[in-house]
């Protein structure tokens, strides 16, 4: 097989560089080792920057975001029994948008097999070669076992933390960064209507908690744990226990509705780094090439925001013949990537509580959550990365 | 002998403290176990934030102030090669003073003489007794042994980290929380023109550096060195090779001047609270209370408006028979105490290379460092800190 860009991994990225290439008049074609229910049922994430949600937008796929997902202003801090709103339009003229990965996914699969995209489900990449040539080329194996490769100008993985693309860059040009945090967000997926109409991130001397929601009947929440905690240590009712306290309000103005569980997910939470994120003609982008904890939501805008890059410079690559876009990707998205990292690492870290922690590094936490609520630029620096800094 | 309000430490705050006294019609009596040469000659910190200024200039002693000091308008964070500005006025319409504390209290001193204040110099307190009842008294022994004892309504302990203020509250009230950093600052004083017209905050590989003037003709310069550092490891030689490459800028636009060192000290780094700042009749302002480290300048504008915040509820107390002020002094005190010393934590550990750091620790730093740079909200969150909160 011969395309121009070929595309490891149906994730967000994967696909939405696909759908962009295609827009420029680019072919691709995308390998996927899972099969397409798969791909359209896995949770994830379910923030939109605002940039990414315009992106969205202006390439034809903001139509059912817009219908059925959320438009948020906002966010709650909640912490020492009080919640303190951080009002995004105001501190930043921008906000974000509520909308899960995999209802992205589903678009982006059905507008590509619409658009006669080609997307081959149960292939397996298993090698990328000649990255250092003109002709790399991926090697992949279908369900049956059936062997074949597929030649291109470029190979951009968006094959996950635990994919073949990172491992593909020669080991003697690549760095990585690693930060390992001790403890994982325990996910539900719940059949009651959302108690609050924006996200609440919760500081609680036994934990962080956080709610958030897929509709107006599901609601999506998160419970700090030790790493490496057993979903079956978990009952429904120790859940909906540790949640109402995490959350509980001083006043008492406040109450969780609960609800059936349907889904129970360990989140472990890591930071990590790859550099570069392009050797030869291999680019990597998303998860491939980082990996943020999720406080903060950056995970999924940082894959977007990686391959609206990297479609745009391989359109200028091929509809003005000037590669100095692919040349730059990796130092530009990069700058864009530790930003992120940062964020994450800082949110992480405000609001987390950590079993290392000392009294005086929990009063550290407690001041900062006061500052933040009391000080316009504190409150305005958490606004400006949580909705996407355009900057960057 | 018998006074309205007991000061113990001839520091800028127990002096302010009893000069603020003295304009609201309270007495005060400072004990002072030095003489009055060691306390004039006593090289600490240098910038007092815009608010400080300001009361300075309300209480009649801000004149040699204006004329001898700075006032600065910025700083520079120094990285990289590259240095950035951060502008006060624009982001924040405060400015700060370059203004030694050794200055502050000459002033004081000579003001309080020329008011017949009583500052009684090698004037050791050795007890406070009666905390808990409407009589306190404070014993001390003069510089020839003589023992004596003041007796007053209120006592206020601005004598130190190391003084008795702290330790005469019981010990079943009090809570500390402490944290020691691996680093301490090697400071100089040279007779040579500042090489810069505002502060250069500079985050080096090798280690921070800290370039601050005293005049026209005198510079103080900070170097990070480990803990446990002896100056004599540290020759003239040395000190300015090391603080070249720390400040150097990577288009070499700039020169470190350099001339006779007449002062090499250690300056510990370490973040500590006592909790709470008041005891029955005894109160504790200034480092007696607290330590920041003095990345950040914060430890003499924090005495210094313990002080103020004091001396407002004692007029109140005895011009207005209202208590509340005194009453509500520890808790007022300890919103601002802490919102500095996550401050200064941060900005320590923004600036500073840790021994423990990872390679992924270090790139925390440095986006940082780059989102400050670029970010305005980040950039006024560092400026608001720095010229001193209005609002706590």
């Amino acid at each position: 097989m011969r395309t121009t860009v070929g595309i490891i991994g149906a994730g967000p990225a994967g696909l939405f560089l696909s759908h962009l290439l295609h827009l420029h008049g680019v072919d691709s074609v995308v390998l996927e080792r899972r099969d397409r229910d798969y791909c359209e049922r896995r949770q994830r994430a379910g923030v939109v920057e605002h940039g990414v949600a315009e992106a969205l937008r202006e390439s034809g796929l903001g139509r059912r975001m817009d219908r059925e997902g959320f438009r948020h202003d906002g966010i709650e801090l909640r912490f020492d029994g009080r919640g303190h709103r951080i009002d995004f339009p105001d501190l930043t003229g921008r906000h974000v948008m509520i909308w899960a990965q995999t209802e992205i996914v589903k678009d982006l699969i059905a507008r590509r097999l619409a658009d006669g995209g080609q997307i081959l489900f149960e292939a397996e990449a298993t090698a990328v070669e000649g990255i250092e040539s003109k002709r790399p080329c991926v090697r992949f194996a279908s369900a049956e076992g059936v062997e074949d490769a597929l030649e291109c100008d470029y190979v951009v993985a968006c094959d996950g933390f635990h994919g073949i693309g990172r491992t593909s860059l020669p080991e003697e040009v690549v760095s990585t960064y690693d930060k390992v945090y001790p403890f994982a967000w325990l996910g539900i997926l719940a059949d009651v209507p959302p108690s609050c109409d924006e996200l609440i991130y919760a500081r609680h001397e036994r934990g962080f908690a956080l709610h958030s929601m897929r509709s107006e009947t599901v609601s999506r929440l998160y419970l700090q744990v030790p790493a490496e905690t057993d979903t079956a240590e978990w009952s429904d009712d120790r859940i909906w226990s540790e949640l109402a306290t995490r959350f509980e309000l001083a006043d008492g103005a406040w109450k969780l509705g609960t609800g059936p569980i349907t889904d129970k997910s360990i989140t472990p939470m890591r930071s990590f780094v790859t550099e570069p994120m392009r050797h030869g003609r291999l680019f990597l982008a998303g998860d491939a090439a980082h990996i943020v904890p999720p406080t903060g939501a950056k995970g999924l805008n940082l894959a977007m925001r990686d391959v609206m890059l990297l479609a745009e410079s391989l359109r200028r690559r091929y509809a003005e013949g000037d590669a100095a876009g692919l040349d730059a990707y990796s130092d530009t998205a990069l700058r864009r990537v530790w930003r992120a990292e940062h964020f994450s690492y800082w949110m992480t870290s405000l609001m987390h509580t950590d079993p290392a922690a000392t009294p005086f590094d929990n009063r550290m936490q407690q001041s900062y959550l006061e500052h933040i609520a009391a000080c316009r630029p504190a409150a305005a620096q958490l606004a400006e990365n949580y909705t996407g800094l355009p900057e960057v």
